[in-house]
């Protein structure tokens, strides 16, 4: 099985809107920049939190474009390139190899529903032929509350058997500790991340590479100290620190919520703008949550206010 | 409430694929035409059945180019533009409506999950300004079974009161009587399709404007001749004729089971060919299907065969 150079804390990067709901690539730069400058080893721009799929193909290619002429390392980059279409998911890939991104998180195709194992692996081998090269690496991203469809055991020895040196790891967002558990057990080698820093301890102590997560927007320092620390004396109690803060900004639609937080801290209101068929949570909550997160002890991570602003 | 052209029986037309997978536009037109000649009074290319959400935006376009370049008339087409990107539905309708295509069939975005009417509200509003001409004309599709994502009574209430002109119809593809029945009562005017054949007689009588139906690529004559009948003596018999002839086709993968028909009709296996996610059913299926339409009654329509070889 071929390595890559992700581990650690991975964020999904929020995707900031102008008014007129166009894609902001100035602030999605310093944004980037930012969460970088906080720990983050790595981010996996266009992911479900980044509102990717309420973009089009172009618009997240030239954001891309733009973060890389803009001096972010693509080698830390792992851009979703997921679509229900296999030509642009395998576009979205080839665009991203050939900008020097380390690797793309890639959805199933999530339009049709009840597809087969075998229906998953013929769109996955499409895609891995199309784009045609040896360096190509790809992450599963298994997300089945939102894409429905998910990525099964059973598929994974199969892409990981016939695509050893291209399918290396996967995102497990399911949100069942025993689905991610199964996987580090059955899959040694395979490159497991967290989809939730709520088991970012477990999934350490079970061989996880790290997590790619949406909380990483506001919380990547505390985090990352988890993952830098985890066989230390104060894990747990960091654990449950970092998993009080997601339990506060989950009570609200998390997209939204953070997006209207950074709007605070940053005193730039543009920040709440989300895309439908998602909708802005008002300056009330934000002030409501941030209270309640100032109460649990969570600080403002200075590099946010400062980079976005 | 604005007035469409569209009335009677449309055709979700399937696309044709090379054995690369490409879309090949040859024979799509020469499907789409077989189908008007066989009495379809419009095409609804690019709907499920299309598997036009496995289709980049910029393959779409390009059939949806070549179909006019090829004499069809725009007039009679109502393609998908649906997408779950805002930017991206907008442009496929201002394309379609360049075009001269005489509405569109529109898609609620459908990779979140358990949004709210406001936010598909917001979405359906934001592709309206998008496109900005008076011109435009929406069909909602509703496919909870697909797209998970629905449209309920609520939100087709404040998009009719909000666009009168340009939110103009529906195609239910609910699979609930029921669900159309209501529409039908609660929406006089609005130009309601049956997503299913099988109630076309019972939505007729309802006050119905026709079906947007899958089963119309195989049987749209039929189909045709029960939407002109319906007042007629001999109408439950053919709406029962009907629907059995569905039953036997959908004991099957639809889309891959009607591909295969066609390839065995015209005796052009590349007909066969589907986008993963979904897969192809065998030659064996395919004849087996044959065999029991024939059975019952079905005959294979001249023009399916002449048109697409």
């Amino acid at each position: 099985m071929a390595e890559s150079g992700f581990s650690g804390v991975l964020v999904p990067v929020l995707t900031p809107f102008g008014r007129d709901l166009k894609p902001d690539a100035n602030r999605f730069v310093a944004l980037c920049k930012g969460l970088l400058e906080a720990g983050a080893d790595g981010l996996a721009v266009f992911g479900t939190t980044s509102e990717a799929n309420s973009m089009s193909a172009p618009e997240r290619r030239e954001l891309l474009e733009r973060l890389v002429d803009a001096g972010v390392p693509a080698g830390a980059l792992m851009p979703g390139n997921g679509a229900s279409a296999l030509s642009e998911a395998a576009e979205n890939a080839r665009h991203a190899l050939k900008l020097g991104c380390g690797g793309v998180l890639m959805l199933p195709p999530f339009y049709y529903k009840a597809v087969t194992d075998d229906g998953l692996f013929d769109f996955y081998s499409a895609v891995i032929d199309r784009v045609g090269e040896a360096s190509l690496r790809i992450y599963l991203y298994h997300i089945p509350p939102v894409a429905q469809v998910g990525i099964s055991y059973g598929l994974i020895e199969r892409l990981i058997s016939a695509f050893p040196q291209t399918v290396v790891g996967l995102k497990d967002s399911s949100g069942d500790w025993e689905n991610t558990r199964g996987m580090l057990e059955r899959f040694p080698g395979f490159e497991i991340f967290v989809g939730s820093e709520a088991f970012l301890l477990q999934g350490m102590r079970h061989g996880a590479r790290g997590t790619i997560t949406a909380m990483g927007n506001i919380n990547a320092a505390e985090i990352k100290r988890l993952y830098e620390t985890w066989q230390g004396a104060d894990a747990d109690a960091l654990q449950e620190h970092i998993t009080a803060v997601r339990k506060i900004v989950q009570a609200q639609p998390v997209i939204p919520a953070m997006k209207a937080l950074l709007a605070r801290w940053t005193g730039d209101q543009t920040w709440a703008t989300v895309r439908p068929p998602l909708r802005p949570v008002s300056q009330d909550v934000a002030a409501a949550l941030d209270r309640e997160l100032t109460a649990a002890g969570f600080r403002v991570p200075e590099v946010l206010s400062v980079a976005t602003a």
